[in-house]
């Protein structure tokens, strides 16, 4: 049997991007084996440099990129079939990665999206442009990465009504709650710890605000939920007025603090808000440490479902683009198999 | 659009098999939204007695069987599309399910099953017939109900290397051991108290032996990771041995003691075992109480991903086996639409 090849572009190549690049090629013979395609990497690209080969790239390619292979229309011209979204995230503009995406999914081209950026600003427009050309797109890595969160809604949890959803999403908050509860140290002491060790940004407002957990809660509510809300339907507190008193007060009852997007379910719709809240020692929330996420959701028929996971970045996101990837290629296989049948 | 009609019929009914039909019943708008399918409960039976429509059985015809009819010939002759599998387990003969599964399955009809025997005895078997016939099969009743558990490996996880698993798959022996642990109460007394609370069986030995751990530990080795195990691979043991002494020396280190199912994968093969493991506070594993349970997943790309259900049974595990449901009505409106279009 001819295997068919399934040809992938790749836009926006910083850390998670070239990490998803990595491991797609890592796990070629994987596709082969399982899904009966050859997968060809056939473009990259950053802001201002990229590569493209119809051939396929290679690993050892990849550190040396061509200044001036860049944006959609060089993706478009480079033959992809697929794309793979992962520049930086602005839900204020909907950032490089809107582009990319519109014009892919204009296009037809399944679309795997991980910067949340676009998914915020232009989601109902990105669903409707996908529904139009017949193209899949997948969010995995927007929504938590390796967490599972939208699959939950979506897969695990299938039939059942969720009633209410409360999720740990930003590693940087829960990193300098836990370093406040635990260590006792300042939010102002741990925050520079976390920009030393490269896990908190120079500007961490668009954590510590809140707002990454926001765009969090909004692509699964949106997505997961077709809740249809927007970034002003959404009450969003951070933690950068937490003090040590505050800290201390919970301590002495025992009680954890952690940053958590909520949803509730009222009436048929859903009203959402980024906060923090407390937790008792018992409490598996309590107990997310560091870096690590959780969601806990409640459905009418299946109770309580909690997910924590604790993967390392980019590598976790990366793989949470490549989980997408496979469920892609199974429903494109599902019905490459009917057509073939029914042409018999 | 002419709407498409699916027949069901559910063998065995019992607490399990009355509530997945009830909930079935109460879907039935959903199915007809979300699928644009018309699902019809044709047949029910359990081991003496059963009820037969083919216009479609109501929830309140469901409380008067009628004699005589039950058995694998009667199901065939109820002209069901899909069989929804929820007898008593019995992992050493494959119990009554195990001819309804055959039947069904050579048929080419697709089947979920709940009870776990039959995959436990004859899992091998029934995959091969369901592969020849071209049936779903789909088993998440089976593997620890409505806490996911092959959903996670074969979706949430996909492309992942899955290296360690560790579960607390069996609700008899967690709340025997959390009262132990919470109440200082003995083994016999705890067993007692579940046993009038009616979350206990009578001869309790297939839970606090570890069995039905190892049943839905062997269901998700072979069905979520093709490990090709058989019950005489696992080293079992169970909880019946506990002393108040021990208890009482974890309690003294901080720790609390779990019956848990492992697997580990060494060199591409897994070794499995059921036995108790001690787990510190902080561990979400620690805090996993009364009838919850939980499992825990290390990949090579995602690192650790944990999972905690609480659902109410019955009807958490009759939810699970309706999400099979849905699964297999897109797998087949796919395949469906694919076909239609190619012969336009």
């Amino acid at each position: 049997m001819h295997m068919r090849t399934v040809r992938v572009a790749i836009a926006g190549f910083g850390g998670v991007g070239l990490a998803t690049a990595s491991l797609l090629l890592s796990r070629r013979a994987r596709y082969r084996e399982v899904h009966g395609v050859d997968i060809r990497l056939v473009a990259v690209c950053g802001s201002r440099a990229g590569l493209h080969d119809d051939r396929g790239l290679e690993e050892h390619q990849l550190g040396a990129l061509e200044d001036g292979l860049s944006g959609p229309s060089f993706l478009e011209a480079s033959g992809a079939d697929l794309l793979i979204e992962a520049g930086p995230s602005d839900f204020r503009t909907g950032g490089p990665g809107l582009g990319y995406i519109r014009s892919a999914l204009a296009a037809g081209r399944d679309t795997i999206v991980i910067s949340k950026g676009a998914l915020v600003h232009s989601g109902e427009e990105l669903r409707q442009l996908a529904k139009r050309s017949g193209a899949l797109m997948k969010l995995s890595g927007a929504a938590a990465a390796a967490l599972p969160t939208i699959d939950l809604v979506d897969h695990s949890l299938k039939g059942c009504t969720v009633l209410e959803v409360e999720g740990i999403l930003n590693a940087t908050t829960n990193y300098l709650l836990d370093a406040m509860m635990t260590r006792g140290i300042g939010f102002d002491a741990a925050l520079r710890e976390a920009q030393l060790g490269g896990f908190a940004e120079a500007d961490p407002r668009n954590d510590t605000e809140g707002w990454d957990t926001a765009c969090k809660l909004l692509i699964l509510a949106n997505f997961g939920l077709y809740a249809n809300l927007t970034m002003a339907d959404l009450a969003v507190e951070g933690i950068q007025a937490v003090t040590s008193e505050r800290i201390e007060a919970w301590r002495r009852k025992g009680l954890v603090p952690k940053l958590v997007g909520s949803l509730a379910r009222t009436d048929g719709t859903f009203r959402a808000s980024v906060g923090i809240r407390t937790y008792p020692l018992a409490d598996p929330f309590a107990n997310i440490r560091g870096k690590d996420k959780a969601i806990r959701i409640v459905t009418d028929a299946m109770g309580e479902t909690i997910a924590i996971g604790s993967g390392k970045e980019p590598l976790a996101t990366a793989a949470a683009a490549l989980k997408d990837l496979e469920h892609i290629l199974t429903v494109r296989a599902a019905s490459h198999r009917a057509e073939q049948r029914a042409s018999q």
